[in-house]
């Protein structure tokens, strides 16, 4: 195929013939401008041009070959062609930069709400919106991370806690720590080496890291990043096409991917108003509303990058995954007992509780809830304990001790996706080493504060669940009174003298 | 009869002898002027002119006709008389009108509260008063929302959820949505069309409409405004006056209304202080009191509007509506198990779980928290499940998730009335038209994402309601010990830097 | 006795002898300077001179006579001889009146918060902190209002509630309300004519008052304010001095009182810290401390005007007020069934549950509360019901709601102290009598909202209590996560329209 | 062994030969410079110099010795060859003082919590942060006090309370108050006479002070400020290396110590990271992150001076303390029933449940917590009460009504620790007697508030503990509703007026 001149791409600059350029290849999108989830709007933008650097950090790499059809990719560009384009450095540039100067050294990093609070403020407004919204009244995200307090310590005292050794085996493989880093989408709005930066430390400090449907980096990016023997699982949104579903999985089989956790919680993606709000910034705010015109807009990234998921998944299908791959495979988004129960009557080899970090339906429980739930009814019915059948938790953790509870309740591990995500906006790869090493303090310290020196020691006696399932909301409160009472105040410094 | 001069009426401006022009006929108040709810300043303003303009947002259009005895009906004014009134542009309506310039357009309403927003800064201080205003403390009218996030979800996954229906059946009408429009009072405090941007948008969408006794536009118009076929229904408070309470029943009944919902909450309109304190607004400030002057005044909009309903209604009147309608008679106000059995035994075909949306029985508890014990004590009874008794809740909701935690715990369908009261408010019939899809959308998202496809798949079980009857209300506060507690601090950015 | 002239008086300026003259009565304090319980420098003030205006508010009338023994009581003052002092308008007198001028009318007063609102900004400090303070951390003094908002009601519907009835009597004696006037002490402190405004509310209105030992008017005056057929009850606090108690409980008889409530919870006045640290204002700011200084001080009113209370009050005691009085006698103050029980069997006509307004014993429990367990505990052992024992509670009441939970839970009546004292504070008589309209205003609506028509229908069943032992103290607040979560934005105005 | 000039010792002012000169003694530090917990660059500040004066308030004052080895010790520095130093005042000197200057006067402290005030105002935030610090979250430093306040009271009446008597007795030595002053580390940091300020004060009022093994004030000169007959506990943090802590006991028994308070709860110093942060106070802003450099930093005052603690600790070594001295044994930090059990049968005299004043492990319960289960279970087995097992609680005190409601529950005494840290920050002695003062006043008092005259008295039925173990956390905000309601207001005053 012979290469298109980039004059040849100018011409079609408009909504009536709108080519774009993206890595090299050039794409008739005319038709497709309506469809798309982001709006036409941003991709005139770019028409007759190179919108590589637009498309990268909020599109997975195939989006748009997978979505266009073949007829409309009409070749590679002629890259003697292209002008080099001189990079304006614009104030934005410059405001993140000088963030970035100022950013605390990682050193100065203590915990993982530390990541969060320098990932806030240097995140541009639409990633952070991306990242940190929940659904509807982001109810259920914040008590994910509420419920752990719900959980108290009865700590054990006088053991020899020398030796403190924290390190675990999740589905058969080692780990240095009791933690996966879960998956979470679109890496590069917060880093310009997205998943990568987790891939590497997790290599470097015997993490295993599940590679998300939806990253930024292609597939076989994040599995190349891998050094030997380095564990890896994959998550799944089942394709409406379960061919595509089919060659992914085996393709990553294939590549040494050691599980499938198929995500069974998002037959659709949740409504996030913060990410859906982010879609008026920077609109005209000048434009009137005229009655009765069409007030169809995107709904958010979210939505935008989700359509082709399959609503219809079920538990019939569950027999043709266990055709298609060895791997094992594991249901991500189980909310209450009778499914759990459904999952370990259908033969697979492990389920995650959780709720897609509070990302879909607003006001279901916390994982760490659902947990007490589950144990309890497949311990009744003789499911579990059983080495071929795992209970994970995610969602909402920020300390080790966080870890230590869902463990102690009968987890046999705990994701982290946030927590990750966030370490490595503002420092890449060394921000996720830190993060590790954070963890690996506070395992260190808390085991030996708890009087265990290995996690197979942890019972469920060890904490105190009972406030739990508590849901507590207060009567509304009384502001006549509120507004009448004055508070104590404490004694008082003479002023007059300083 | 014969037409009198504009000049005739001028002539009766004082305490004297006072007449006044509402919709172009003349009426003696003079008698009347001790009376009036609202208190004689307010009528003295228009003594001898034309009040039409005043008297409409706050009264029902028939208010003077019942009230006034016909001999105090002068006849019609002769409309070449009239003085054209140029009509002079206040501050108060330039700020209005840069208000609703400036308001959101309709697409960036992602929730009902949005429209709340919006309603609270676009009304007038008296209306928004009028509106949002609960009994005493509100404790109750804030209880109502804060009670559904007591309840939680526990949905159920890997169900093919392709197809999703949330259509329903309302006393044997079909329903788009599983929600009828709740009566509220006085439309025409939020916009000048009133009640029929509900009942326009209404028959657009396929949603049933409860017409409220204190409309602000007649009923005749209200009904005249539907489409053929439109399901509505009629809210009535009982007069002293049977025989208009009769009149009134049969001819909604004629006009094709569907439900007879009589409110038995309401002996008495309750104390609204929010409302109340409104009556003070623009009074001379200056007024000193005076020991033992007299210092009666009005009670707010609600008392004004009120006098005419029976505090005697009782259960005994019951076999007489049964005998004056075939309609479905329903109790709107129910607040226990006890009396919802009497209405199952009084043969009424439902029951509304309500506190008037709190603007009643202040520490009244929601409908959907006493919706646990009817059913349970109904069901006990052998009174229910009934298919020809209905248990309906209103109260609080703003989001398709209260919906069906409602109908997960048995009700047949939920009112909502100032959601879209305020969803008009600044954008008339489509208001309520984009409050109709905003609900669709969650209806769509959440039943896909609880498992289910149609709304008989309910179940009490898809939810938790152990927290629902907790009311927990915090010990006061330890001012001395918060004063000095040092809240912990995150990481710092350097600042000199930035 | 020969009159003694002023400037003989004048000549006792100073501490080696010290003269100072009340209501026209000459006294030598020069030994009782150090014993006074407000510190000698207020006396040296009015060494030689007049003291009477300072002496009012904050001492019961016969204080100075009963503290001082006979020998110093020196004589009359020739009133011709006395300066005629010009009063001079100070800066606070200033403030106070301009205060007064822009005080609400009391139609705008709409609740008793109003009142409290009012007296808070127009009471001087020291008055103020006097009357609102509580115990050490003021918990219990808040509780008593917060317990009132964990009881929810029940209330029923389509009863004939026509005609409302709630006047109510207590011990025998017909009252127009189901409420009594607490004792509260030093009325002077808020107005000038004190406790006279609620004797001439409450005998104009037809409501009980309950006299406190501590009043600032005295004894006789209050008696004597009353007309004919008002009833009046006592409060006692017992001196230790067993005569003085005697004299005045069968003085108070004989006077026509008709109940004899003896304070039991008060063997020592509490610490109300917010009084304490009033002692310190105006004091030399300059003051170094001093190792080893003697640091007491006197510590507020309340400990000030209390000494003669007698700590070694006991059960044994209560034949001997049987024997010296035919009056009922109440123990108020009781604050376990433990004590109620020995309550009935000691024969005393009833108990208050009470805890002093929340000024002794910090963290005891709301009376409202306490009444719970006494009921079921005296019903378990047949003390109760029982004509010829009655159950009073008092404490944080604000509205007639509060009132009609208690008498539902078996309260034979509710007393109200704070609410009518702030009453009176900036409209004297007139305050209390509006006091007294919003709460009949309040008795009608809510008992025709709860389907009842005279108060002997209340039922423990129309009331959920089941909250009201429940003491939740939430866990200590998440300062990381609190401090990152962003919270949900609803949608914006475009501001630059506005 | 000759002197050393000073100059002599200025020659080693670097890093490749550092010595330094402590309380009169030359040390090479050379070898150490990179193990200082404190880090390097704070030592070489004052290498060649003497560095007594940074040295003292931060070291217990044998840890120079302790960790630096016997050769290292150089020899006595010549007194006549020091310069003496001409002390500048600084900038911080003068805020001090202005600040000591200004601080209220002794009279004024009415409670422990204006004690900490006054010291959270004067103290350098180093030493503020060292002591107020918890651990984490500080979810548990300050559960240790809200606890308290899930515990109401059943106060008794009409008993005689003339006479009050709260002295007691503590492992059978008489004190004047049931509380013990706990052990706290580092006096010096908070005033200049550290712990001698509570040794003397405790000597004045016959109270017992524990002595901590972390002391700045040396162990003897602790005891010999003691007064003859004044009862003294030690507190023991048991080293690597056994002979040093037999050494350390043998001579506390043999100097009178009454009482070995064992630590158990701190194999390792948590992390406390308002502590953490400080080290970061003051270091070069504008050090860049650089990409794989080393961030190892001290973490803290707390880890610092913790190392030489044995983490092998456990049961075994119980018989081998007992072996070594005759004081009653007493473990501090039981957080479980299970461990008292064990520790019952251990054969010690008692336990203190704690937990370390919530700086160890974050979310531990508080020891009145565990109290409650403690004495149930120990009791079940016969194991309690029992003459010769204590249960001692700490953690959170502020009044003497936390004290008293430990003792109701079971307590033989409770300690105090930061209460009486803080109350000599900045009043020295004078404020440790003045904080004994308060509290004897409140126990005075509210013991005649409950109806007891001796401690003996104390009946678990006199609190109210049900709330106890109940661990409430609010479900998260609703934010949009929250945001749109507007709070009830109150009635205003005629601004104009005034």
């Amino acid at each position: 195929m012979s290469l298109i001149s980039s004059s040849a791409v100018q011409q079609h600059n408009n909504r009536d013939s709108c080519w774009i350029i993206v890595h090299g290849k050039v794409y008739d999108v005319t038709d497709f401008l309506d469809e798309h989830p982001g709006g036409s709007k941003i991709i005139l933008k770019y028409a007759g041009a190179d919108a590589t650097e637009a498309y990268d950090p909020i599109h997975p790499p195939d989006a748009i070959t997978t979505n266009l059809p073949k007829e409309k990719h009409i070749g590679a560009v002629d890259p003697d062609t292209m002008v080099k384009v001189v990079k304006t450095v614009t104030d934005e540039d410059r405001r993140r930069q000088a963030l970035m100067d100022a950013r605390p050294p990682l050193e100065e990093i203590l915990n993982l709400h530390d990541f969060e609070v320098v990932a806030k403020r240097i995140l541009p407004d639409k990633a952070w919106a991306y990242y940190s919204s929940g659904a509807d009244d982001e109810i259920t995200i914040r008590e994910n991370h509420t419920a752990f307090q719900r959980v108290w310590f009865r700590p054990r005292i006088l053991r020899n806690v020398s030796a403190v050794d924290w390190s675990h085996t999740i589905l058969g493989n080692r780990t240095s720590l009791p933690i996966y880093i879960s998956a979470t989408a679109l890496g590069k709005l917060g880093h310009p080496e997205g998943e990568l930066c987790l891939t590497r430390a997790a290599g470097k400090y015997g993490v295993i890291q599940m590679i998300p449907t939806l990253a930024s980096c292609a597939f076989d990016e994040i599995v190349n990043a891998a050094v030997p023997g380095q564990t890896q699982f994959l998550q799944l949104y089942v394709n409406r096409d379960r061919e595509i579903t089919k060659r992914y999985v085996q393709h990553a089989e294939k590549c040494g991917v050691k599980g499938l956790f198929i995500t069974v919680d998002a037959p659709q993606l949740g409504r996030r108003e913060k990410d859906m709000r982010m879609r008026f910034v920077g609109d005209d705010a000048g434009a009137k509303v005229q009655e009765g015109q069409k007030v169809e807009k995107n709904q958010g990234v979210a939505r935008a990058i989700s359509s082709f998921i399959d609503p219809s998944l079920n538990w019939d299908d569950i027999p043709w995954f266990k055709s298609i791959t060895k791997m094992p495979i594991i249901l991500k988004g189980i909310a209450t007992w009778e499914d759990a129960v459904l999952a370990a009557e259908a033969g697979v080899q492990g389920i995650v509780l959780s709720n897609h970090g509070g990302r879909q339906l607003d006001m279901a429980r916390s994982g760490v809830e659902v947990l007490l739930e589950v144990t309890e009814k497949l311990r009744e019915r003789g499911l579990w304990p059983n080495p071929n059948f795992h209970i994970f938790v995610d969602g909402g953790v920020r300390r080790a001790t966080d870890v230590l509870k869902a463990l102690a309740l009968g987890a046999s591990a705990v994701g982290i996706g946030r927590g990750f995500l966030y370490s490595f906006c503002a420092y890449g790869q060394d921000g996720v080493e830190h993060a590790f090493k954070i963890l690996r303090d506070e395992f260190e310290m808390n085991m030996r504060l708890l009087g265990i020196t290995k996690l197979d020691q942890l019972r469920p006696e060890m904490v105190d669940a009972r406030a739990l399932t508590a849901h507590s909301v207060p009567t509304p409160s009384d502001n006549l009174f509120g507004q009448i009472y004055q508070p104590l105040a404490t004694t008082q410094f003479k002023e007059s003298k300083l």
